[in-house]
C-alpha cells in the first residue's frame, strides 16, 4: 500500500470504531444506563472484536498500539450521549454506517489474518469476528440474546461469505487491493440488499 | 509419546470437538437462530474453552494452529443442522459422547499446561477449563445461566478432580501416559457415574 | 521498589484477591448454585480483570506467574460457601473491602500498563479493567446485567477517574509512589464517598 492508502485506512477505521460506539449508545438508550454504564458497552462494542482477534492471532491488540481508535470511541460515545438527549437521532443513519463498518472491519480482520500467515478458514472466520463479535460482547453486556444470532436480515453471514470471497481471491494469485475490493463490496452489497430486501437464512428447528 | 498414539491423540481430539459442536447445535435448537447463529454458537462451544486456556498460557491457539478444528466443527455443526431438522436425533448418545469429550479435553489441557511449565494448582485448572469452559460461553451466548454452574449432576467438578489426580500422578513422577489415562479415567468415570446415579455437589444458601 | 514495599503490595494484592472472591461467593448466594458453581463465579470475579489486563497488555498473566492468588481465591470463595451456611456475614464489611480492592487494583493494572509503555488512555483504562472487570465478568456469568453498568453509586468511574489522576501525575514527573498513592487515595475517597452520599452519574435517556 502506497502511504496516501495507508493513512485513508487508518481514517476509516478510525471514523469506523467512532461509528460503531455511537450505534452501541442509541441501542443501550432503552436502559437504565448511566454514563460509564453507556462508555462500557460502546467501547465493548467498538473494540472488542478486533480485541478478540488480535489476542487470537497473538498481535499487538491495535487500540493499544495505537490509542486514536480508543479515542475515537469515546469521544463518539459522549457526544452521542449528549446529543441523543436533545435531538432524536436517525438510526437510519447510523445502520448504514455500521454496513460500511462491517465491510471495512471483514476486510481489515481478513488481511491480519493474512498478515499472520493463518490458514484460509481461520482468515475468514478472522475477518467475521472483527465484524461482528463487537455486538456479541455489547449484547452479552446488556443481557439480552445477541441479536446476530436470532433469526433475522444477514449481518454474519454476509461478512463472512465476503471473508471467504477475499480469501478465494487472495488464494487465487490476485493482490491485497483486489482481494480487499472484492470481499468488501461483497459484504456490503449483502448487507444493504439484506436489509432493503428482508434477505434471510434458514431458521433452525430440531425434530422434537 | 510415539508418532501413532499422536496421531491417535490428535483424531481422538478432532472428533472431540465435532461431537462438542455437534451437541452444542441441538441444544441450541429450542430457540429462533437462523444458521448462522447456530454456527457461532458451535464454534464457542467446541472451540471456546481451548482457546481461553492457551491464550491464558500465552500458546498459539490450537485451530489458529491447525484449522482441521475449525473444519470439524463446522462440518459437524452444519451436518447435525441438516440432519435435526428430519430425523429426531438420539440426545443420550450425544451426552454419552459429551463424557467422551470432556474426559479427553480435560487430560489435553491440562498437558498442555504442564508443557507450558505451568504450577499445579493452574495445571489442573487448565484441564478444567478446557473441558467445561466451552459450554459456559455457550450459554453465555444463548443468555441462560451456565448448566455447569447451576445444582445438577457432577461435571465441572468431574473435570477437576481427574485433573488433580492427574497433576498429583505428574507430580509423583509418573509419566504422561500414566497421569494421562488416571486423570481420564476418573473424570470419565466420575461423569457417567453422576449421570447414572445423579451424583451431585452441595448447593450453597447463604444465611438469611 | 524496594522489597519490603514489594511484598507488602504483593501481599495487599492476594488479600483483595480473597476479598473480592469472597464478596462474589455472597452475591452468588441468591441463585442455587452447587460448590461448583460458586467457585467458577468466585474465580471469575477475583481474577476476570487482571486476565483480561495481562492477555491484552500480552504480559504474562499474573496468576499463572504466580498462583498464590489462584490459592486465594480458592480457599477464601470454600471458607465463604462454609462459614456463610452458618453464620450471617456482614455484607457491609465485604463491601468496604471491595472498595479497598478497587483502589488497589486500579494502581496495579495501571502501573503493570505503565510498565508495558501503553500510551495514557490505555493505561487509565487498564486500571479501571483490572479493578472493575471482574464484577462484569460476574454479573455475566449470573445471567445478569452487570451492576457497575447500570445507574447507582460511583464504582467503574471512581476508578476511572483515579486511574487518570495517576497517569497526569505521572507524566507530571513525578515518582510511581506519588503516583499510585494520589490516584489509589482518589478511588477510595471517591467510592467511600459515593456510598455515604450517593454519588452517582448522570443517567442515559435517548429521545424517542
Amino acid at each position: 500500500m502506497t502511504p496516501q492508502i495507508e493513512a485513508w485506512v487508518i481514517g476509516a477505521s478510525i471514523a469506523g470504531v467512532a461509528a460503531q460506539g455511537a450505534a452501541a449508545v442509541l441501542e443501550a438508550g432503552r436502559r437504565s444506563f448511566d454514563l460509564m454504564g453507556v462508555l462500557v458497552v460502546a467501547l465493548a462494542a467498538s473494540l472488542g472484536g478486533g480485541s478478540l482477534r488480535d489476542m487470537l492471532l497473538d498481535r499487538p491488540v491495535f487500540w493499544i498500539a495505537d490509542q486514536r481508535y480508543l479515542l475515537a470511541a469515546i469521544v463518539a460515545a459522549l457526544v452521542t450521549f449528549c446529543v441523543a438527549r436533545i435531538w432524536r437521532l436517525p438510526v437510519r443513519l447510523f445502520v448504514i454506517a455500521d454496513a460500511f463498518g462491517l465491510a471495512l472491519f471483514t476486510v481489515a480482520g481478513a488481511q491480519a489474518a493474512i498478515a499472520s500467515q493463518a490458514p484460509w478458514l481461520v482468515v475468514s472466520l478472522m475477518g467475521v469476528m472483527t465484524g461482528a463479535a463487537g455486538g456479541l460482547v455489547r449484547d452479552v453486556l446488556c443481557n439480552q440474546t445477541p441479536l446476530i444470532m436470532l433469526s433475522g436480515e444477514l449481518y454474519a453471514s454476509a461478512s463472512w461469505l465476503g471473508a471467504l470471497l477475499l480469501v478465494a481471491v487472495h488464494e487465487a494469485g490476485f493482490g491485497p487491493d483486489v482481494a480487499s475490493m472484492t470481499g468488501g463490496l461483497t459484504v456490503l452489497g449483502l448487507r444493504l440488499g439484506a436489509m432493503r430486501y428482508h434477505w434471510h437464512l434458514p431458521v433452525f428447528s430440531a425434530r422434537e
